[in-house]
């Protein structure tokens, strides 16, 4: 019986060419697994299937993944503020965990032996790809062929011409684009040049801030136990909320992102990103913590928040480390409930106020007026106590010896 | 013989009244210490130096310490990207230390064998200026007038008048403002209500986005071994560097943080802040780092940075972790030399460009272009590997358990 | 209606002088609660009472917690492997929380409206009496007699005397001791000067390994889900299965700890401590750990176990970041289940072997025999790319540079 | 001209076959450079010599690195008591990259464009010895031959016999041994089963205890700045005086391990070790900063200690992140000066005093004797502030919520 793989299939040139590439030189069934986790856009999910079924896939299915991906997955990387190097909010590694979700279940429902993917060889993406899928699926092998193929993209654009493969593809790709609904990453052309400023032509998630609204205006982000659960008051499931987050941010030109990232492989590479989306959220719920949790948890918290983004980042989501750090991460959870106001501007989103109803600001504690409940004699005490092994240290070792 | 004190002064209500409180209620000579970190305007010396005299003070000291502020204090605390609970740049909290050593200076001049304070009990600058006393000199008093004296600042205003103490002060005082060169710290009046948005009045350092240049801008900012040498390719000193920075982004309205923060003394606190030059040159460096840090020292230095801004702000700054942790850093910022491009536009402040000499950013590893140097085999090997601790995990105890 | 307190009740010369010397010097009622961690003999029961009784207690209760202390603190410390400065079990810190737990308890069961205890102004002890009773009881007042009333130990057993209270003591009393099940703390006396080798004589649950037996042998103890359930494969209770091991261990005269150690006051202190049984128990569980925890797991599990400790130690049982991380443990500890066998002799107690029916040991790969499994190619790449960023490092920074 | 290669050269049977393969095999001319670091017992370099020429080496090299890889590699490690996992000293670890060190120098005067090594594909030692080679050497191939050959044991001693190199070897390898001046490591046979207790054959560092000196006694190390320099009063070298504390522990049977560890390639090993002389060492030292380093200084430490050991384990000695972590450790030692007594006996090494000159421990502020200088009265304030945040947290959010 032939072989059967299950490839993660995006529609583009390159898986395609690799549907009929994989039967003709690896002589296997190709099933072509699509999941929309925010990039398809209506109407485009016929056009994907025909297209690969004219590449040669013996299956194609499009699996709409996003409600999963966005509780599932872009809610505890919520939860824990995850941005890799404190800016990235891991747009495409936190969608390849998914993926490689259903192309598993989908390798299962196929009697497929393999998953494929179409990353290159020096990129984050395949090692997300595969240690999910070695985790999730051992016995599965993974195809990668356009890691070893050696095709050029014109090579690629001949061989869809020689193919009959229907797509449109200019010989020169300005950019590498990927996108969900967390985001929009973009890389090669011009911005390999880290010195050079990123030019307005690739952005379509945020506008220049020269054509943003000139009224500035607040929309409230309401939070129940770390989710976003509703917009000025207006309750919205996660895939609406976050659609409408991001359009509003958006437009007025906000969540842009410039800068050279430290890759797993061992390289650096500058990298572009917009997120308007997940950049609002996040700030929202950071600044929603700043008054539920409480000192040292939020101390340590910054510290997991790290790890988690690395781990992610890293292609670890799957791992038993993440899961115990989501243990840690969930714990925290239980009192981010509340509302956060962003003020919104031409370039700029900021949280302009907060409140909880089991708020830790204290303003009987905290107010310097007169009628405060804070104990100041305390203070003496802590304070000196607070010093105390600094100033053993100081009379023995450091300034204060004799 | 009367005992002597060095009392930090401000030139300010509280201070002016604690000069002569002292001597009244104490009986002892007060030493009235102004030490300059940026937030005297110029001609306020004199002004100073005459209410601290009219207060009573047996010898008044001016000391202009802003050179050394920046170098010693601000440089380190850049060098760490030190930012409080990821947002602060502990503009207050790295003044205090170095207040101290003057004053500690000053005492040793005189013959005190205290140092004063007009901390109150519940803030986080009364652990700063005790525990780097104690620590620089064990042998000193600290006095605290106004953490037990109890009055209210009509009673202090009532004082001051009745001591011929030249001062002009409203009873209504509507915020407690705190300056120097790494900004200024706004607390109080309606900023108590963590939901109430910032009005626009207690804005000095940062004007309103509206109000910003409608043309935007770009500033190149030169850095050696981690320190800002030059803006726009003149080589500048670092006041006058912190300075200039500080009125170019501030003019685009740019540098405001509002949020709830965690006191040492376990309060939370709403504060709002204006700190153009500090959080202009952290994302300047913290850009910089990026293609000048090796990643597992980058990875590291983030954990690092996040310990620095925690001691700083816990008011250890003289203690002999900061030590150990400042040699650390110190020994990331050898090659931390480059230029970074800022754009500046209203409301906006960005990294869109950075270069250095021994940049570790390798155009030929990082491109997707043909020509790249990158050998894809390896990475087989290398993400099979890397995921074999949590491939073997699965097989076990995860997912893929037989 | 006399203020009535619920007093932390040891049964000894302190606290039964305290009894009296609150109703005298506070006009309180006392209600005396002696909470059994381990500390008790058989029979002691019975004086406690009579004692608290002639003290003056209006009411005694004594509360075996054993079960509940060995489930609910004991064991989610051993889970952590909780050593405080990687070698002290937290005898004393661990029993405080429970005993707190209790006191509040039995203050809303007697309608007390404060809480107190012994412990003096210098130790750890009142830190976690006194934040676990803030965090369980806010409402609740804390009372510290012996932190303010000024008595010697003579004055003790004078007043004890005096008062008729039936306790023998010693005016020279040589150590401190505080006991229960997970160990022993001995301070003071000769101790005190930390040149000095700890004396035979105040060690009871460790025999000196001179009159160990000189037969040794192996126990294998039993874990299921990171906790102990079997000793040499007989099924033991918590409370039954500590106490065999500690008499078993203790016999061969292992266990015994003599260190200088940080208090969170802000001293140190030189500490000597006999816990065979928490001590083996640590050690057996974190071998299991060694082929039941995922590599990155297990990693990072080390950061967190030195966090639960500096928590447990401070006092900081009862709080929100003990949850979190609480939170984390529990979720890696799954899997640990399996049996160590531990070779005992005199002063000696090793771990000899190690199994677990999920064991992520897998011989097949590990081996060096001809037929392992692991794929020796993949070796090459794996090295390349884990130091590439380091290579790129010294060819531009480096050793390597150019 | 063909292509020379050093090859770091043990003597044993696998690189003297690999000297004479790589001639044949891939026409390299070899360079045999054994590196002493402790493993060589005296006489033993001529026999190495002979048999490198007889398998054909060009020229050999035996290089006694035993003073430069105490000083700067053991002692950096000690200084952070680098132990992987908790238990292992990393000694292996630390032996490979000082070996490198000398491959590249004696790579550049025999003008090699390669260095060799006879590690297999799974282990550890393969990732330090090629890390360390591109960092120290980018421009040096690195040639792995055992890993790709494919000669089982009875295959390298028929090619030994074929060959004339003069070597005794058994078919039965017992043990895969590796030692140097830090300890030994003990792999394979019985080992390879985790739950086999070690049989007493393979170690020749420590006496079985039983075998031990019926007399305990006690040896006094004296340190310099975290660096150990003198035993029982008498001043000594580095390696003399390593090689003496080994002799006197190991002889009363202390310093072995067992344990299952985590390799970097991803798979559990069961390792057996016998390390008296830096387990001694290490217990010592950490002993000492008990009584040396500051509080918030040792904690953090702990943290830093894991981090390091975990960058020796992992081949990362040469990392820029090693450099900056070493800056930290290396400042935390200034006052490392003191002595710690030992007292061993049967199976025992224990720390039993320790003193310094410069020591935090002050017995004023310890003592529990009537007349200490603690002030009392300032734990209540302190306990209160140290308890606010978590206090606060109860009142809105935990189980003091109303």
């Amino acid at each position: 019986m032939t072989k059967r793989v299950v490839l993660a299939y995006s529609g583009g040139l390159d898986t395609s060419v690799a549907v009929r590439w994989m039967r003709e030189e690896w002589d296997v069934e190709v099933v072509a697994c699509a999941v929309d986790v925010g990039q398809l856009v209506p109407g485009e999910e016929d056009a994907i299937r025909e297209r690969a079924v004219a590449a040669g896939a013996v299956e194609v299915e499009v699996i709409d993944a996003r409600e999963e991906y966005a509780r599932d997955f872009l809610m505890p990387a919520l939860a824990a503020n995850a941005l890799y190097e404190g800016r990235y909010p891991l747009v495409s590694a936190l969608s390849r965990p998914v993926i490689v979700e259903h192309l598993v279940a989908s390798a299962r429902r196929h009697g497929a032996t393999a998953v494929g993917h179409g990353c290159t060889g020096k990129g984050n993406d395949q090692v997300r790809f595969e240690v999910s899928s070695r985790i999730l699926a051992p016995d599965l092998e993974v195809m990668a062929p356009t890691r070893v193929w050696g095709l050029t993209r014109a090579d690629c654009i001949d061989l869809a011409a020689r193919w009959d493969i229907p797509i449109s593809a200019s010989k020169e790709k300005v950019y590498s684009i990927d996108e969900n609904m967390w985001g929009r990453a973009i890389e090669c052309g011009v911005l390999e040049n880290p010195w050079s400023a990123p030019p307005a032509e690739p952005f379509t998630l945020t506008r220049d801030p020269a054509d943003a609204p000139s009224e500035s205006r607040s929309i409230v982000i309401g939070f129940e136990a770390g989710v976003p659960v509703s917009l000025d008051g207006e309750a919205l499931g996660l895939v609406e909320l976050i659609g409408r987050v991001g359009e509003l941010v958006g437009s007025y030109g906000w969540g842009r992102i410039d800068m050279v990232e430290n890759r797993r492989v061992g390289i650096k590479s500058r990298e572009v990103y917009e997120c308007p989306a997940s950049l609002a959220l996040i700030l929202a719920h950071r600044d929603l913590e700043g008054i539920t949790l409480e000192r040292d948890l939020a101390r340590e918290k910054q510290r997991v928040e790290i790890r988690v983004a690395e781990l992610i980042y890293d292609g670890l989501w799957h791992s038993p480390l993440m899961g115990a750090l989501g243990a840690f991460v969930r714990e925290t959870q239980t009192h981010v409930t509340g509302e956060v106001r962003l003020g919104l501007a031409p370039g700029r989103c900021e949280a302009t106020g907060r409140r909880a109803p089991r708020s830790l600001y204290d303003h009987d504690l905290a107010t310097y007026e007169a009628e405060d409940s804070f104990r100041h004699a305390d203070s003496e005490g802590f304070v000196r106590l607070w010093g105390l092994s600094a100033e053993t240290w100081s009379r023995r070792q450091g300034p204060g010896r004799s």
